[in-house]
């Protein structure tokens, strides 16, 4: 059995770092020794220094880290990053510099063109990005990012039309609270309500998935030269991004062609059984109602991407619905996968 | 001051029929002296009758009336219809042979080519069928319809494009759940979550907006020669259903003309000043996260339907959020204001 | 036709503030002519400094008015006030010290000896206090307090009570979000969910009511000598406070005592019939599933209290079920109804 | 390692049997391997005679067994009943009379002297009623019940202060929907609202804590001598009651004293690490806003019962709220644990 991988978390005090400390406990492969967060709670007791809002406890095994100051050094060689924004790019590009593996759910890589935008059941090819990063950059470690919650169901959905030609589509979102964070969207906004914007978003929905979905040449990614036009909206839901999609196409495929390709569709991560991989990625549900956020985004821990009412659209070929766990799928848990595919590559 | 008009409503006790009690007491022309239900509930006072699901009070005014069977007779000659639909098409049309005007929200006859389905603000013109409609039939009364739900606030929303050529639109709608009836949805199905379909729905709403946008050629309507796709949910929402619209025009206005067009949209009801017309029967909102069904979906009483978000769609032209009251603007309310432009025309 | 009556708010960008300036738009005595709000806000005009969150849009009559320090000088005599509790005291104190009635919903001043904390319809004797204020203060105006939204529909459902004696009352509150304010509570927290627990509120609902429904004696009140435990709680609600209330009383009155004393219960407000007074200012319900919030919080504006389920309690001798609209009558609409009271006294 | 043993499920298409079915199924030793239900549904393949509402999908081992109908002859020994009241009592009795070991959700046979209403943890002793009910009614085998979803939870909580004399109590149940099966609460009546009552609730509550914390004094169970007054409400919440407790003691313990019982509670379950058994059957929660449905109902996959907010009563003794899964520990998991305690005592 191979020795256990140190890892740690930067950001590790908000909520996508906390679902990194919840995922984390009882890895078979890492083990979670480091947290990083801001100067205020450094030098604290992760317990003392996080207000835990995920459901169930925090785990024993983080509760008593000392907090470190967000600069590479004692850190391990694997860091997971769940950063704001607005510090990002310099603390990753400090920890990358310094030798470190970034995997990080922040935006500010993503679109990079020397930085793999990875969803492993689609595009682990594209993590030979890495070796251009590092001759661009002269960096000793690197970065890989995972998209945007919305682009995951998405780029997943998407991936068994893409031998057909994808053309077009047009998305409209049905958003959970959990994907802006806590406090995030007060409850006087959202009870009974939905808000049809949400900051900053559709253009991030317009242009992941078109990385995620191009092609690997040479050293660099081709994007797929498919038109996006998004609509992005907050429902009063816990945890679980709902999509409806319509797609055009350049050949015209069957239904029952389509739907076979859906219901076979695998990756590298199912192939390899890595530890986070659902056994199947898009799972097809038959029932004229699926797949519903909060009776389909927890299977199989979050990973699974769902989907269901796929049929004729009357404007491009095909209409359907998907939906993928956002904190999970969608953030954490997607680059715990992406971890998990870098060292079953020989890459940690 | 003109005499008033005796009403009645065929299916009061129904959540629809409830509305229409609500809607008409106080009403500055109409009297509700007549209630017709099934036959269970004939020859009970209305107040025993129906359990009322409304908010506040039943009218005094309405509480006492017998209720009667759902044959014509002793009804007033103006009746509001919201029958189940599968009785819907035998009792309508009985009463229109009997000489009555029947204000119908049922789905029933809203296709028939002789029959109008009237968004006053839009297609007010389309009341010319009803002459058609007593040739045809033989009818000393006749049957007008007002459109489904989502129909209702489609139809408004694109009513300013209609001169700039409408080709395709896709939608997506986010449906509250007073549009399920009662009981309806049961809060297992929708706290904290999404239903991705409603039985019936996008048929409907694919077809009903070509015909309230179509052209009155002599004693037919050619419906809009557009392509439509729906993609209907429901959500956790009481009143107001909410919609986001990619569209494709023929010609290509700048943005401040549709604007224009869209801030200056009136018709004949708010030039007649008719009693349940909203002033402003398309209100956009410029703050970039409304229409919001909360909300904006009370204002003035439900019957405004609101708009927002109108930018550039990458694939089509335009996109927006529109948003209507669906039990008052999308059924009640509509056949209220349909009787209202027929008085207002002389036809009652 | 009396002359109407200039008034102001303090604290007027915040969300009970944007209720007085809802409630004072088309007030049949006041007019809303001078806004106070923090030095940040103050030479702005109120639609600049303002984020409107209340339903509907902001009266014309208030958006252009400029919005001054709070500090006394040009404001007009009566002030309404909804200071936050960590500057009322110093703020309400010096406009009362520089001749201003101050209408408060602060809770700073409620329980001072020397202070009214007025429900119009249970206490408006306390009133007299005002004298005592102004000698033992040297103040030449005043300051009138409402209660806790809590408070208020209990002292109003109690009322009819305390003829018999009140001994003792346990309550349960399942109270709305909108009482937090904006962005109050986090919708991550109440969605789906309920919090046992409201920041500082069990000691103001187990101590407000005491002083509501106590006794004028000479110049001081004499609270009631009951004993109150409340278990309060927050729940998914937008408006509107639901009461579990058992209460042990010293005499032993029927059912039809009781319920008729409750269905009779009328105070000066109705008397007067003043502008802001709900005809029946607690309406007993008698369908056993109500008072719901949703369904019966807005009645007549939100100003009425209501109550249902008094039935027989095991352990003490009644329970029963109330309920408030918490941003109306439990806040800027008591005060409105307060400073309606102190009009038709004289005192303004 | 002993021998699997098979069991049964009445009314195993319901929401409470599909409970049944989740929970059974990979149970370490019982086997499902027979399901009986109506009329209407025996004959049938489980899978095609139930509409499955539970999250995540029907387990495969029970969904291809065909539904018997309720009759004894080829069910195993034992069998869980969840079995709709109105047929319940002449269906179980006829199964216990045939020999099988009935462990009912029921209601029917609850209060009846001779049948142990159970909760494993509190009165395991008082499944030596099993003897005295053979006796009485010449059955070969038995019904052992579990407590209403509110009872259990009440029961629990209040276990540790029985050694100090329980007196009274008062409780306010915030309930969940999901209490109500399926399609149960109608979302109009539940969205955004309370309903402060729910029929036939409080009369449980207040008499069947009373009995499951009785002495068996020779071969009866002598009630609990406390008064008990209960509220009951349904809040908008999917799984998981929450109740407010107001308690007066006999003797006088301290908050320590008190604390350190609620900590140390443990019952037969854990001594014998049965497999349903919490780890901690009664988990106090310190922080301050805490037992929450949502996020605490969940723990050990729905069998622990949170407790919180110990604090002094100014009316009884001591105020706390607690909390329960209702479809879990509330129901289903009840009647397993209940079994798992039949079967380690040698019952089986």
């Amino acid at each position: 059995m191979s020795p256990r991988i140190e890892v740690g978390v930067l950001g590790a005090t908000g909520m996508v770092g906390q679902q990194f400390a919840r995922l984390l406990a009882n890895h078979p492969w890492f083990d979670l020794t480091w947290v990083g967060a801001s100067d205020r709670s450094a030098g604290k007791r992760y317990k003392d220094a996080t207000s835990w809002r995920l459901d169930g406890a925090m785990p024993e095994s983080v509760a008593n880290l000392t907090v470190n100051e967000c600069k590479p050094g004692n850190a391990p060689k694997l860091v997971f990053s769940s950063m704001d924004a607005n510090v990002a790019t310099e603390i990753e590009q400090a920890f990358a510099e310094a030798g470190h593996i970034v995997v990080s759910n922040s935006k500010n890589f993503r679109m990079e063109d020397d930085v793999p935008l990875l969803v492993p059941e689609v595009n682990a090819d594209h993590l030979a990005l890495l070796r251009l990063q590092r001759e661009n950059r002269g960096w000793k470690g690197g970065i890989v990012t995972n998209p945007n919650c919305v682009a995951v169901p998405l780029a997943v959905a998407l991936a068994p039309f893409k031998k057909y030609g994808i053309l077009k589509f047009i998305t409209t979102s049905m958003q959970a609270v959990s994907g802006a964070g806590y406090p995030g969207v007060p409850s006087m906004d959202i009870l009974g309500n939905v808000i049809p914007y949400i900051s900053g978003e559709e253009p991030k929905v317009e242009i992941e998935p078109l990385k995620i979905l191009g092609e690997l040449k040479g050293n660099r990614v081709e994007n797929l030269a498919a038109k996006v036009s998004a609509h992005c909206n907050r429902v009063g839901v816990i945890d679980g991004h709902t999509l409806t999609v319509s797609v055009e196409l350049e050949q015209k495929p069957t239904f029952e062609q389509l739907l076979d390709d859906i219901q076979n569709f695998r990756g590298l991560p199912q192939e390899r059984n890595l530890p986070s991989a659902p056994p199947v990625p898009l799972l097809y549900l038959h029932e004229n109602n699926r797949p519903q956020p909060r009776r389909d985004g927890p299977r199989d821990n979050g990973m699974t991407v769902t989907m269901g009412r796929l049929r004729p659209c009357s404007i491009f070929d095909w209409k359907f619905v998907c939906l993928g766990h956002n904190t999970v799928r969608g953030a954490a848990g997607a680059a715990v996968l992406n971890a998990e595919l870098m060292h079953s590559e020989g890459l940690l």
